[in-house]
Parts: C-alpha cells; structure tokens; sequence
C-alpha cells in the first residue's frame, strides 16, 4: 500500500492541488481558477470534484493507494480554526469555514489548513532542507513576504493561528508604502515587487546611471529582469540586490535574537538570484547579530522545487498531522 | 510533606537566593556579594555554603520539607549546556560549567539553569498572571530589556538555549549607541537608562522646557526621578515616558508578527510608572499591528513582586521540570 498525501495550494488566481507521496513527489496534479465572483459553495464543488477526478486518476495509475489526508494552503490560513479569515487577495467575503467545507465532501482521516507560507515551512521540514531541524525560519519570497516558524519541531501559530508575519516587520521607520497600510514594512523592500522598486529607486538616485534598467517602465520591470542585468554587471541592479540584501539580514538578525534558528530558509523567486542575495543578506545577518549568535546561523536555499513547493508545502501538512 | 524550591539568581552585584513553595512564597531567602574576583571555585564554595545554611535554617522552621531542586537564573546562562557562556557583567571569564559545579555539591533530582529574563517568564507561567497561557512573552525592564518567550506552553530557547534577546532587535536603524556595540537596539530606548536618556534628549530640544529635570546630572538622573517628575506634570517627563512606550509598542508589534501571543508582561522598575508607560505602549502596539491582530492581545503588568521576582522566578525552573 503506498501512502500519499493531497495538497492544495489555493493563490489569488489559481487553486492547485496535487498527490504527493512520502518523498516529496508530485504523482499527479491539476488546477482551477480560484474565482473573482466569491461564491464559496461553487468554489467547492469545483474544487472538490476536480480533486475527485484527479483522485480517480492516480488509483487508475495504481490500486494499491491509500489518501491519508488533505493539507491546504490559503493566504489568511488558520491552521486552528480552519477557516480563511479576511484574505484581501482573494474573492470570498470575511470568514470562509474551509475544513469544514472540505470534511463534508472528503472522508479522509486528516483534513488541516494553514497559510501558504507555514505549509512551505512544514514542506521544508518534512520533505527538504530542514529535515530534522527543530527550531529554523522559513521565508518566502515573492509579491509579498511570507514566514513560517519552527520551534521545538512544532510550526509556530501562535495564541490565534496567525503566527509568522515577520514581513509586516518594521525596518524602515516611516518608509515605503506597504500593502497592508504601514509604512517600513519588509516585505516592502524584500520580495519581487521591492527589488524592483528598489532599482527605480537607484536609478533615481544615479540619474540612471549608466543601467540597462533605464529601457523599463515601472509596469514592465520585474526582479529577474534586474538579475538578468546584475548578471551583465550592471551596477544598478547589483546594489539593488545588495541593498535588498542589506535590509533583510538586519531583519533576520531581530528574528535570530527573538529566536535563534539554527537556519533560515529563503525560497521563491528572487533567491534564484544566488550569491547577489544571499551574500549581502547572510553579511548584513552577521553584522547586527549579539557575539553569542556569530556563525551560528545559516542562511540556505530552499530545497523544495519552485514548480510543485506549493502544492508539495501543503501535503506536508498531512505527513505533518499523522507524526504528531 | 512540603514540597519546595530553591531559586538562586545571580547578579552583577549580589547573588540572591531562597526557598519557595508551590504557591511562589519565599519561606526563606539570604545572599551573597557576587564576586569581582573571578574565581569560580571559590565563589562555588562561598554560594553553596550559603545555600546549605538556608536550607538547614528552613528545615528548623518545619522537618516535613521536601526540596525538589535548584533553579537558577543568570546572564547569559544557557538552559541546554547549564553553562554560563562569556556574561558581560560577570567576572568569570569563558564558559562556566554552572549546573556541573551545583550538582557536586548538592544531590538534587532537578539543577537547571537559564537566564535571568527566562526565569522571570517561567515566574510568570508558574506563579503569576501567565498560568494557563500557552503563547506569551515577558519583558523586564532595568538596566537592560530583558525578554522570555513562551511558545506552545514551553519556554523558547531556540537551537543553541539563547533565544529571547529582543532587547536586541533594531528600532532605529544607526540610533542611539547600545551596550553591545551595535546601535539602535530597542533596550537603549527602553529601559531604566533609556528613559533617562529620552529624558536629556528632550531637555536639550526644549532647552530645558521649563522642566524640573533640568536640575539633575546625567549621573544622578534616573527613571524613578523622571516618573515621579511625570506624576507631578513635568511635561518633558511625561513625553519621555510617552516616547519610550511609542518604541516599546512598536517593537512589540514585530514581536507579535512573529509569535502571535495572547499577552504580554511587562515587569522592573519602570513599569512602576503604570500608565505612563502601558498606555502608550499598547497604543502604539495596535497602530503598528495588522488588522488581524487588532485589539487581541494584551500589554499587562508581571504579577511577579518586585522584590522577591528574581528568586521566585529562578525557582519556578523547578516545577517547570518536574510538571513537563
């Protein structure tokens, strides 16, 4: 009997779910639009018979399975409660009840939620890098950033399951708008959208300076257009990524002294950057850390594949429930 | 059978220790000067001695005493190791074996150590306003902020039993110089000598502003003066305690964006200031937090007594150990 696990990873514009099996591998996997019309009793009727579909198709490709359980991962996530509370990216209105939704179509020994970024965390813990680890930070970044946290081998979710937000950090007292309303958040400078927008402001700062940035409009330029460019030496978009990195290990180093990981875990888009992130982001940590924290901590990529972590993040959660 | 604890803190100064019941009583406490010479086997010997006089002492007043352990808070004392790693304030050099040391000279079922501001969480969790809570974090406030978090109903050590040290996070990048050597930390700001030192940034922005302040020396001037100043209207006193609460409330909010706890304690001297103090740090708390934290959780005062906090809290080590 081989054991698998469903994630479903629902995002602003797309829900997909997978199977996944102890090692972490994707056996099948599918989408659906998450809809703009916020309607949830459609939604799950949608989703559920596309899980059910893709259900019938992996016990096609083998009778010998067993489904333990479904994980789901959802902006605004209560791992507690399981519901999804005010998530201003996504249609549905104020409180949506989702486990309970979901119990009601599946039969299936664990059904469990939590936010993207904490089933990224357990993803990590279960399948990749952090296997074994019993106190590291997960962040994700991406148009916002994310985090999970682990204590004592237990995700973090705090008295209200809504533990983890450590990109609505303050770093910059009264700096750059952030989406949720307060100035000087880290997710404001350190994640896809804050690369870029660091760059527009370098190229300011510099008259544009000699960069190849300066042939992009704000609508068109995007973090990996400004890798591209570091990669060609240009010197904007190098001290964009310095300076992002800057920031963020000043804001991991407050995370080491409210924690003290043995590691920090960044994924998503901007860290297939490499070095020109995680060189200034790893020098910057050192510098602002207590002497008891030097070369303590390491700073690493993430292990999950960036195709499937979503899906594979929120499977976790399964494998994560039945070794409690 | 009585059952009880012997909780040892060890100061820059003295080292205080007593014996404490199950309800957080001290049934008995004396102290030693804590040495500037730097010899640890001696000041084992002296500390020990000490300890075994109390005990005889306690044993005089009731035989139906059972004493279930030692706990012990110390700077930089490492619950994991039972080590005491490189205290700035204390005159042992390098790593002392703390926890080895106490356990040859009494035979106890538990000897722990941790620091200082940990013990005053565990305090909290076993004697004070904590009971029953599973998330929370405690600050003290002195000659430094201190910080003790409690994840899940466990005290949060983190990898290698240093974690807690949000005295320092940053809150004002390249501010005011810390003892540490890196500036801006929040304990510069927020704690005894930082209200002091608001107090004089503030006499020389108004030029004095009529503030009764204006008579004391930087060496005489301390938070007590400035509160009692604040009760008799003193403006310049009241803003410091106002300004210093602004900080502390919007490190608080990166605390809660991590931890999501159901309250936080604040305990020390400062806090004698009551309101001067809480009201503005639980407000500018909720102006920093996101939406769905909003009003969730509270600032409250230790429940610990001033007095006897450092012992009763590095007792409650003990009954931590034995309830876990």
């Amino acid at each position: 009997m081989k054991k698998v696990a469903i994630g479903i990873d629902i995002g602003g514009t797309n829900t997909v779910f997978g199977v996944v099996d102890e090692m972490g591998q994707v056996l099948v996997k599918n989408d659906i639009p998450t809809p703009k019309h916020g309607d949830v009793d459609r939604y799950i009727t949608d989703l559920s018979a596309g899980v059910q579909e893709m259900i019938e198709s992996v016990k096609q490709l083998s009778s010998d399975i067993e489904i333990l359980g479904i994980g789901i991962g959802a902006p605004n996530g209560n791992y507690y409660s399981g519901t999804i509370e005010y998530a201003p990216n996504l249609s549905f209105k104020g409180v949506v009840p989702l486990v309970e939704l979901v119990k009601k179509r599946f039969d299936l020994p664990v059904i469990a939620l939590t936010n993207d970024a904490n089933a990224a965390a357990i993803g990590e813990m279960v399948y990749g890098g952090a296997k074994g680890m019993k106190n590291f930070v997960m962040i994700t970044l991406g148009t916002g950033l994310g985090s999970g946290i682990v204590v004592n081998g237990d995700l973090v979710y705090g008295h209200d399951g809504f533990a983890g937000e450590i990109g609505h950090t303050i770093v910059v007292p009264n700096g750059r708008s952030c989406g949720c309303g307060t100035p000087g958040h880290l997710e404001a400078y350190c994640s896809a959208p804050g690369i870029k927008r660091t760059a527009f402001e370098l190229l300011a700062h510099y008259n544009g300076g000699d960069s190849e940035l300066t042939k992009y409009t704000f609508d068109e330029l995007n973090s990996k257009i400004v890798f591209e460019a570091a990669e060609r030496g240009d010197k904007i978009a190098i001290e964009a990524f310095q300076r992002t990195g800057k920031l963020l290990g000043r804001a991991l180093a407050d995370t080491v002294h409210h924690l003290s990981p043995e590691a920090i875990f960044l994924f998503g888009g901007p860290t297939a950057a490499g070095d020109y992130i995680f060189k200034p982001t790893k020098e910057s940590m050192e510098e602002y850390l207590l002497p008891i924290f030097a070369n303590k901590v390491r700073i690493l990529p993430s292990e999950l594949k960036s195709g499937s972590a979503a899906i594979v993040g929120a499977s976790a959660l399964v494998w994560n429930e039945i070794n409690k």
